[in-house]
């Protein structure tokens, strides 16, 4: 047997797979796993049509799980994985929440962190972009199309 | 009797009783309510200590309050009182929410909005500044100055 690799290839196919989820709730589909030590703390997908809530973001979820998890909000020891760059809502929180590392998929021209000056999010945080991109997003602009 | 006077100073006093139970609570003394067609729709204050989780400031509990009330993610026939300038993450949620109004109190040189460039608040959303200010402001330097 393979031995699993635990790599950023390996932890954004889980936030995929979360997105997925979301996809078949007609939620646009976008996933996030919050990974601490090798182990996936917490994990969820966007759900502000079921919660009827637009602070119900993949990366809000796993950050409040996750905070929870580790019984402390601060996450300088995580990576957490988004199958799309954060928008300003979601990077504000990860800046709050000290994140260690971010690896996201898919870029979000319209609504991502990057078009905004400064950053908001925390100069200490890593960056990684650009994982599983086109399967990440395509996942939206699979759900966008189906929406015309 | 007089007739209570259902101005912007009326609710953000209403905010800022909030942002007492907050200091009460020794939480970062912030308060916000929701306001639909005259009526308080929601009512919170900053409880990131008390929940473990950076996400649980006023204004997002307020949102996610507020869209339980009314049945719907959007609040476009809403006003958010803050006693405090919005941060990034509320900034950005409020902006998903498509927010009529915000009133603030105090500005927030150092963690507030304004600072970035483009603006995160939805360009149809009306913003007013100052209200309550000096109070609203004291409020937050008192519960600094007692953790030094």
């Amino acid at each position: 047997m393979d031995k699993i690799d635990f790599t950023d290839q390996y932890f954004m196919k889980q936030a995929y797979m979360e997105a997925r989820e979301a996809l078949m709730k007609d939620e646009v589909p976008v996933g996030a796993v919050v990974v601490s030590e090798g182990t996936i703390i917490s994990r969820a997908h966007n759900l502000t049509e079921t919660l009827n809530d637009v602070t119900a973001h993949a990366e809000m979820l796993a950050i409040t799980s996750a905070s929870e998890a580790l019984g402390g909000k601060y996450l300088n020891n995580c990576t957490l994985y988004v199958t799309l760059e954060p928008c300003t809502m979601c990077a504000g929180a990860l800046n709050w929440s000290q994140i260690g590392r971010i690896v996201y998929g898919a870029v979000d021209e319209k609504r991502g962190y990057k078009r905004l000056t400064p950053s908001p999010l925390h100069p200490k945080t890593e960056i990684v972009g650009g994982i599983m991109e086109k399967e990440c997003g395509e996942l939206v602009k699979q759900f966008f199309a189906g929406k015309r």
